[in-house]
């Protein structure tokens, strides 16, 4: 069902992609990609009372909407695996304990959604799972009040600074599945990379060496090269990770500038919306992901696609600690059905 | 490889336990497990500068010490995965970065040692993976200052509340492994229950229904009673929390006093060590799982056990904002090599 080179898990009988969706707030509703999402949530709160129970609200919305596109219930899904960037995890626990389904938590901060992702699949592939679902969210309203300073301080951002995205993207993953549908092709889990940034206001170079690191690893498991791919899709790097990672990459003779984006770039029009080094947040990845992505894998515009969401591994007690920021990326190997 | 009946994974050629270890505190090694202790640390800094630093510490340790006891090198170990109960799991990350071994982040609060030691197995079953290392800890001082006091205020604790377990437990789980091992023969990934509990120092109530439903769906599932186990262990329901788990099964008709036990009774002497309901938090199943437990499976004095960790996922947020606490249980079934 699955065979393993170096890091990398081939799966002989790739699991399909049966629905996806995608929730997100005003802000990216108003940047390049608004067309492509499946909900848009004008209000900050989602009628909630606090913004923590709105983040819970966009997993719920995700799920809900990528179960429907799915053409499939709650109650025919073995395993929801995701997670989220709030303390102990909490948009994920409330956002999901409706609807009855079998729970594994994942922390993996910006690296979730492929973290979750590749853990379904691998789960469908192993026969443990007929049907799996995926998701990861932020809120830049929750976060920004864990993670930096209250709202309403109106603290200012560095240059390098990303804008955490508010949006959650669900994808519902199959054993089976219908000829023509996406299928999840391979899966790469990243080790931890440390390259002794302290800046927690750049995390992109914090996660650059992960995400290098992990697509070293796959190029080489897979005997491919960066050419043999439409798309090499990073999740939140942004505009300034995004370049250390080409680089650091074309050290080893490695050069994905042809084809290499990422989300963090993609789901705002930067300048224009002032979010300098672009989104970040688990849900930049997942909201883009289950937007445009897997819209354009769905129709055969985009065949080959590496996806690669990277985290940064680190709490404001660590960077206070004086601690460098640890980080990870996981790598899922998405193709249209035609392929 | 596996089957699937219900929502339990049984494995038709079950993982080894290829070697364990646990690191505990002082409080835990004056507790009546102390003989069964790899590794015991007086000084609750282990000579690091802060708590959180120190709970890092223990994750290595015991990681370390689990891959000697298998005598295997962290190159050969594919996966490894856990979490903890800081914000953004700092344990793990900064714990396990030096391994350099792919890592698969998870948050189940104090359910994550069944959550890893499940998945882990569950990997090599699937043949993803050759061997596998699970892990979890708690702190008692980074989690009290995380989510209760500072601990120089001297805050009275209520009658109901448990004491965080300064301790990590580590396990090493192989597809093959020789004749006589340990092995895990089957998993149950539990559902998010919450019967709407609000109060933070009575967690053992809160992860009680969570405990009940997936061991009901777990016997249900096998077809087995719970007297066809020599110890049905659940994770840090403490004194409350399981009695009444032991009520909600018995309203099913499901008798489990006889052999049931909770290794947040078991791991202190609750009068004299004064800690109220039992020792809770992630370290708390993993030290004694990874301590008594695995050394009497080992020893063939246990031959068939069901370990079932359960977590509360709420945060102080949460629970400030009114929310009630949700809850979740996994079921892993461990067998003596004998059997």
């Amino acid at each position: 069902m699955l065979t393993k080179t170096g890091r990398t898990v081939f799966f002989k009988k790739p699991p399909a992609i049966l629905g996806f969706a995608s929730v997100v707030g005003k802000k990216e509703a108003n940047g390049p990609l608004k067309e492509y999402f499946d909900v848009i949530c004008m209000d900050a709160l989602l009628g909630q009372k606090s913004f923590e129970k709105a983040e819970a609200q966009l997993q719920n919305t995700a799920v809900a909407r990528a179960l429907t596109k799915a053409g499939i219930t709650a109650d025919k899904i073995d395993y929801i695996m995701g997670g989220d960037l709030l303390n102990q995890c909490i948009s994920s626990s409330y956002g999901l304990r409706d609807f009855g389904i079998p729970f594994i938590g994942l922390y993996g901060a910006c690296s979730t959604m492929s973290e979750s992702l590749g853990l379904a699949s691998l789960i469908c592939a192993s026969g443990a799972a007929e049907n799996c679902a995926a998701i990861s969210s932020s809120h830049f309203c929750s976060a920004e009040r864990q993670f930096r300073f209250p709202l309403n301080y109106g603290g200012q951002r560095t240059p390098t600074a990303q804008w955490t995205v508010t949006g959650a993207g669900s994808v519902i993953v199959s054993r089976e599945g219908k000829k023509g549908l996406p299928r999840i092709k391979a899966v790469t889990f990243g080790k931890i990379e440390d390259l002794g940034i302290t800046d927690i206001n750049n995390m992109g170079a914090a996660m650059a060496p992960a995400a290098a690191s992990t697509l070293a690893a796959f190029l080489e498991d897979s005997g491919t090269r960066p050419e043999d791919y439409d798309l090499i899709l990073t999740g939140d790097l942004g505009v300034l990770g995004s370049d250390l990672m080409e680089r650091l990459l074309m050290d080893n003779d490695i050069n994905i500038r042809a084809n290499h984006n990422d989300c963090g770039k993609m789901i705002y029009d930067i300048d224009r919306q002032d979010t300098h080094c672009g989104g970040s947040g688990c849900g930049c990845c997942a909201s883009v992901l289950c937007s445009k992505i897997l819209r354009d894998v769905s129709a055969g515009k985009l065949k080959n696609v590496l996806l690669m969401a990277t985290g940064a591994l680190m709490s404001t007690v660590s960077v206070q600690q004086g601690e460098s920021i640890p980080s990870v990326a996981h790598l899922v190997h998405i193709t249209s059905g035609e392929e």
